[in-house]
């Protein structure tokens, strides 16, 4: 039994086609699973109604890069120069937080993003337990993992202590709630890892049968620095490595080369796109449409709520649609098709998360009834255009997750929201 | 008599100074007018108190550059060549537009102007005085501007139907609804206007006293073509026929150089900046860095629903704030503060709206209280950041223009949004 949504405009994202529109459609959920996606349902007995009149129903969004407990930081250091923001502000302030801030961080997080639609996220953070706790919770979809960086001079990596952390969280999260709960493996940055440790990283996640997560290429610092000490760009270096054996997820990417995008397509390795904190913190503009004309899987993140300042997927997407025109002065780079694709079905591929991310019969439900009745949706001449350049967060009105509605008109199901906030303002006064 | 808006947390935009945060806050407006701000406030009697308690109030915003009635064509029309778009669907589908048409396009436009915290605009279409009429009915205040082309090849441009038009409009309707409402003259762009024409409207701009409102150089081709046919870069060849001895108002300047924005100084000639049209339609990315250094008043517009695809004054703050530090790599470009001020103050000055754009005593009580109890705004590090990089239209609770409230929670004072939904929907099944 599950919900019968009738009467909706269904934007589905089927393999290989194009972001279809259906309307007047009837979308039945059966345990989790959806079981009817069409114009001509079957009868049904039992199922929950809703009336999808002026409403559109998508498919959940999936923020493929981000660090939640960094909504504690939420504009607390804007406008600087990049070094003097990492080394004077966030790493002395992070140096502070305890894992319970972290704890109450996420939460604040997993309700920013399931109020914005966002139904899946891959995060990297330290206290990962208190993050998958939060998360497990909350009844969102998670690819969770310790970022790993080695101070240490060792020469064992295996007996690291934050990689053994790592394994303890994957053997103890990895598959919980049901499946919603996945533990990756992430070597931080080429520059916080040696090469040593990196091989180690991916030798321990092939043994575990995981994915990797990590960021790749974001300045032209760690693009030049990698060069004068590998000799390499970051890619070919971490390709070297032998990284990309193991499925791995590439934040930000953006000073790539076309060579490194075909080593990345040779492995399959996915591109997320962080439209927001690039521009914010002065990273660049990564080449997007040169990654898609090579068929690689490019999938979207919003980076943590301190380079952002959100976790607000509908801006990524915006961005992601409108950057890209701007800077090659081609109205035709990066569709608004591609940026709808991008933000869902994409991220839920390079997640793990193969059966979510689509409205489509026998993937799991996870998806987001848009209330179409604010003045930006009309008139109605294209609904995917106006998901991507019009949309707001706030026009999410249903939010749900393998069949369980978590929101529904700014109401939480699965968080207590008063209790989150007086939480966060007493971490914010103790700590600031 | 007014308003007492106590304990709000207050954003001001003084003359020459950063933009203030006053906390516990409180603001009085009488008789259209903001009479008192700040922390020690007289008593009254008979004023209307609202709890700002977890609100912020904030200037109303500026969108100093728009076409209001396209958005009938919202999302009519994208990821399209320039010369397809505009040719081949937007002229065709507008030679179609009656001035009904436009009436209720203009509605559509105004209700959502108004959710956004939009409380005056700059505009330039056709059928002017019925886009004045809905204007009058909304409350919010504008500039208003016939668009002035010259298909016919006259000697005597005085006697042009659509400059004729034009005076007709502004001897109706400038300074109507108490000020609310003024007539700018608007020489459409260079490659549509001969010399001769825009002198002439420079001429009769000065004898109006009236503000002059045009598009300059927003693409690489007009640039480029300018410099063929005149031997001189866009501004230049504005400047030298005049035409900004006439207050100026200049959407787009994408391509202008530091030899033109020097001139546009001299001039006093407001840059305004369009990010999301100019990505959008791959127009580039205008030096609003450099604009700023050299003193330019530099304030946003959305340009037409068409090229964006919404009027949310939001997304161009943020795409402000944004977009120049990833373009230039310097974080330090165009902080939140400089794009709260060009959303805000700066568009107030260009459309001669002088004593709005401000949380000052003795300016017009044109102000938007937002509502911060959304987990995006938490915690509370810095609100002008949060603002820029942050907020959603939707956070709009309540807009007052002259110190009257034209909107709250969702409910419109001065508009019938079911009426205009139904008239677009009408229109939108006929013409397409």
């Amino acid at each position: 039994m599950g919900y019968r949504i009738e009467n909706a405009t269904v934007v589905t994202c089927e393999d290989n086609q194009e972001v279809r529109v259906l309307k007047n459609a009837t979308v039945i959920t059966d345990g989790g699973e959806i079981s009817y996606v069409g114009i001509d349902p079957p009868e049904t007995k039992g199922f929950t109604l809703i009336n999808g009149t002026g409403k559109a129903l998508i498919p959940g969004l999936v923020n493929a890069h981000t660090h939640i407990p960094m909504t504690l930081l939420r504009s607390y250091a804007d406008d600087l120069e990049l070094h003097t923001w990492l080394y004077q502000h966030i790493f002395p302030i992070e140096a502070k937080l305890t894992a319970d801030d972290i704890y109450w961080g996420s939460q604040l997080a997993l309700l920013e993003m399931i109020a914005g639609g966002t139904t899946c996220f891959n995060d990297m953070y330290y206290s990962v337990d208190r993050i998958a706790e939060a998360t497990a919770t909350s009844g969102l979809k998670a690819l969770l993992s310790r970022g790993l960086i080695n101070g240490a001079e060792l020469d064992d990596y295996t007996n690291d202590d934050r990689l053994k952390e790592a394994v303890s969280v994957y053997e103890q999260w990895n598959g919980a709630e049901e499946g919603r709960i996945r533990i990756a493996l992430a070597p931080h940055a080429l520059y916080t890892c040696a090469p040593g440790y990196i091989r180690t990283i991916r030798d321990t996640a092939e043994k575990l049968g995981t994915i990797i997560h990590t960021h790749v290429d974001e300045t032209v610092k760690e693009h030049n620095d990698c060069l004068n000490q590998y000799g390499k760009t970051p890619v070919k270096h971490l390709y070297d490595l032998g990284l990309f054996d193991i499925p791995t997820i590439a934040a930000h990417c953006v000073h790539v080369t076309e060579g490194d995008m075909d080593k990345m397509k040779e492995k399959n390795v996915t591109f997320v796109h962080n439209p927001g904190s690039n521009l914010k913190l002065g990273s660049g503009i990564a080449p997007v449409p040169t990654a898609m004309e090579k068929g690689l899987n490019v999938a979207l993140g919003t980076d943590g709520a301190s380079s952002n300042n959100n976790l607000n997927m509908w801006e990524e997407l915006n961005l992601s649609a409108l950057i890209h025109k701007g800077f090659s002065l081609d109205p035709l780079a990066v569709k608004a098709q591609d940026a709808f694709r991008m933000a869902t079905v994409n991220g839920a591929i390079a997640l793990g998360f193969n059966n979510s991310g689509r409205i489509q019969e026998g993937f799991r439900a996870d998806m987001v009834l848009l209330d179409l009745n604010s003045p930006h949706y009309y008139p109605d001449h294209n609904l995917v255009s106006n998901i991507a350049y019009s949309a707001q967060a706030s026009d999410v009105e249903t939010v749900f997750v393998d069949g369980k509605i978590l929101y529904h008109k700014g109401e939480y199901k699965t968080l207590d929201k008063e209790r989150i906030i007086h939480e966060v303002n007493r971490i914010h006064k103790a700590l600031f």
